[in-house]
């Protein structure tokens, strides 16, 4: 549960209401127009509907999903664990590492911790590990650019509608009364536009690209200390290699993990 | 047959249509204007025509149609396919991969094994294979950016024939009334030239940019396993370097795929 | 003689002429000011004096024609004739080439021949040509960032002679009668700028850097045909390396080469 | 305490008042409207919030204090300890350079030269010594993405601030003399939004960026240094290589270096 | 003295000037307006003073210079010289260029021939020149994105004036009269941040480019030369390097360059 997201989220949501309710003269019922709601939101379904193949497009429910619920991976602990098993290597041999893998529940160690087991040569497992992070970086690039484009569309769509609006309303200028509403009516959809564009689309966007960096980075992580292990290395020195990954004040030391 | 794209146009297109029958005061017919299509449409072809040489720009049509048509590689198919050949290749030698050859309708593919077959050292069948791929995504880039330059164009000389009709509008003010409707026309461009763009040309062009991106990684899957083959690697490794590419939900094991 | 940007821009212009003339109450009058197009042109040429020495931007007329004047390198043909010399190498040896450079007609492939005949080493004349190469590209790249330049600055001043004449006309607003003739040339300048920017300088632009690509996918193929010719490759496999450059539909086979 | 920042904020905000306060009909009540301020500020940190995980949205604070307070680190005496440190180890072997550690205050020149002292091969140092510094790059690019993104959403909200207001104020025109308020207050939101990305956020931002590729240069020069330290370079030659990175104006001598 | 640029800033403001004066109803003071000036030149240089350490921010004014007065280096005559010296190299010995060293007024050759003939290894040489270069490069670049940014927040400031100007006027429509008038003092901040961009700092922004290039250039063919001349290549073949950044029409050859 991503606690912040459904914060901006909500917070963001509840400013806008709160200016409509409070400004003078202003009522709830001037924002809602549906139909504006089916030329801007449709609109820019459609254009991504276009874009992409029904697989993909289907995957950005899934995708959005992911925004408010996911787990940053823990760097510390991933860098504890893995000099806890450089430990064990260097102690009691690599294969001694085949007892420990029913302990982790990250696919991507047990592969790569296996195939050391398994005598495997540095240089496959490496292949192999990189080629996995290369797959997962470029679906999650897909995802978001899913939501990149929605944010690009809905705007688009938004200021179609609005000189759809314009166009209707400067051809019935009859009765100058109506003026005034039918331009209101217009700008909705570039408001409607702007907003899913500003308050889900791009920040969604931008978040699944913050995870994906994250979860890259942590794959890196277990990439160098595996290659670390394979290698023999001191678990002093895998834990100052891996350590370098994360900000200096949350660092632990050799010996807090000893304790620990 | 591409079912996505045809629904996102249809929808897109729909929707459109929709709010401009149901919106109160308006009718199609203020929003038909030949002469306005003519400066958008004609304009953006022309300065497409000018951007490319007369090849190049009637490929764009070609290229469109792909858009609708088109068969996404069946990526589990092809490791499938690849992790059969290299079981021949273990078992009975790489010449065995002959008789082969005719089953499989991939050119790219039959080039790479023949080459095997042939004993042409691994590098230059890479290097061989490499500059066809990228040779394809020039080929593709070409095709993609003819659609982007479009999507380029078209606001442009929306905005063109709106200013032309807004000088034109501006120059006979003497009869107030038909300000209104003078604008309404002078909009229209700018509405022709938005949906132009984000409906069809940046679609388009994105739908080109992902069946590219998912050709060229058949294309490297392709390139892998036949580099696998020839240096005789376990058919299990072969498998599980290729498997790397496909989404873990997807994956199928040596073992289904015996059965198969 | 490049066909295709000459009908473009005559297609663009006569659309927007057209348009002109025969929309309802328009004048080809009302759409033609001198100081406007002396603030828009002018003030464009004045950025790109600005931007480049006086040598380079003179070169902008010359570049400029390159886009209706030039040929773009028949590629079918150039890898024939790299095969046929690889055939007269591979039967009577490099130095045979000698007798062949009068036959050729483009100084790229002449050098690199002739320093394969005097037995340069492989690595000093692909260093040399690639160094070419990238001059080529480099100067070509000039040409190009000009008409980008000017086709970024022709808006940039439009919208400055709009902002002119809408001070001026709204300094001038006794008398009412005239405002609407005072925002029509105000917006004069902003079309000026627009079509000016999309209709000449982006699309020249665009030109040039599809020549440019072409030119270099040339030296591409002559750099690895010469490459291939003084290592004594088959001349079959030269040819095989060298199609994978040519769209499918139009690659010659060794014996069609031969045949012709 | 960087000066030039806070000259800047104060030089910018105190030209907005002093034109606000001069001019003729104005007043600074006309320019305070706290619900625009909450749409427009509360609107861009709700973005924020939901594009960034909550701990890395409070980091936006500490990283925004950075701009004020900050050494830039001084090139020149960094360089001036290298080659102290190099004429060490020049005469008294590596293993003297123990005793000097105490000297240094800067904990990633203690770390490289420690390891130099222990013997670690160069590689390794050279590798966690880089890996040490593509960590802060990357803590510092996360840092700068912060503002960034700020500095775009803020004027997306103003911009959806002025439509609400817009479509308010065109729902209630019967009372024509509150068109103009009604407009004003629309437009202070963009204005908010535009003072906000441009007086803050994107300048910020921009120095994040300049005290990143600082800091990233004076990594640089430590890993050349030590490298040069190791192999036993000539401290003259450590000098020259490690001045290139220094203006030449700045640049001081092996001489007067031994004079200081 | 670069005239080209003096040339373009005299005659883009001249046509401007022009243009003010000989429109009809207007005048130069409805042009000048103090306040206005203050709130763009001066916002756009506190928003500079924020993104900068002030010695940085201050080198604005050096690096504006020189856009005027500057030298492209002369290649052809760059290039006799590094042949003349490798005709030496070639015929009395490396040592036999020190006698040369005082011919030579660039720092940069001297020192690259300084090291030769000390005996310094073509390596460490060019790893020298090499990170001078880097360094030249990135102090030019950071002269560049100077005037990049004061072009970027030129038309910020201007447009965040024209909204002050707005909410003013708006707030005081009691005097229709006044509309005209407030409206045309609020456009003239968006004008002067326009003008300041387009004619001052973008092209002057792309001048610096230009001429980084030009020096890199430059740089690099000295890198090359001198690499050549270490190598004891044969003058000739030097000349045939060095020609191939030249445009062929401004060739020598090596026979011109002896006559010469």
């Amino acid at each position: 549960m991503d606690i912040a997201s459904l914060i901006g989220v909500l917070l963001g949501g509840g400013l806008l209401f709160a200016a409509i309710l409070t400004a003078e003269g202003s009522s709830l019922g001037a924002f809602v127009d549906y139909p504006s709601m089916m030329v801007v939101i449709g609109g820019a379904f459609s254009a991504l509907l276009i874009s992409f193949p029904l697989k993909k497009f289907l995957a950005l429910f899934g995708v959005a999903k992911v925004v408010f619920i996911n787990k940053t991976p823990d760097i510390p602990k991933l860098t504890k664990m893995l000099v806890s098993l450089a430990e064990t290597a260097r102690r009691d041999g690599l294969l001694a590492l085949e007892e420990r893998i029913s302990e982790i529940d990250d696919d991507f160690i047990v592969v790569g911790i296996q195939m050391a087991v398994d005598g495997s040569p540095p240089e496959t497992i490496e292949e192999l590990l990189r080629t996995e992070m290369e797959a997962v970086a470029s679906r999650h690039q897909n995802g978001k650019s899913l939501l990149d484009q929605l944010g690009r569309f809905a705007p688009a769509f938004g200021m179609i509608g609005t000189l759809m609006g314009l166009i209707i309303m400067l051809g019935n200028m009859d009765d100058p009364s109506s003026i005034g509403s039918g331009m209101a009516v217009a700008l909705i959809t570039t408001l409607y536009g702007a907003i899913f564009s500003n308050l889900f689309c791009l920040p969604f966007a931008e978040k699944l690209g913050f995870l994906n960096q994250q979860e890259l980075l942590s794959m890196e992580i277990v990439i160098r200390g595996i290659s670390s292990i394979q290698a023999g290395d001191n678990p002093r020195i895998v834990e100052q290699k891996l350590n370098t990954f994360i900000p200096p004040n949350l660092r632990t030391t050799a010996d807090e993990n000893e304790a620990a």
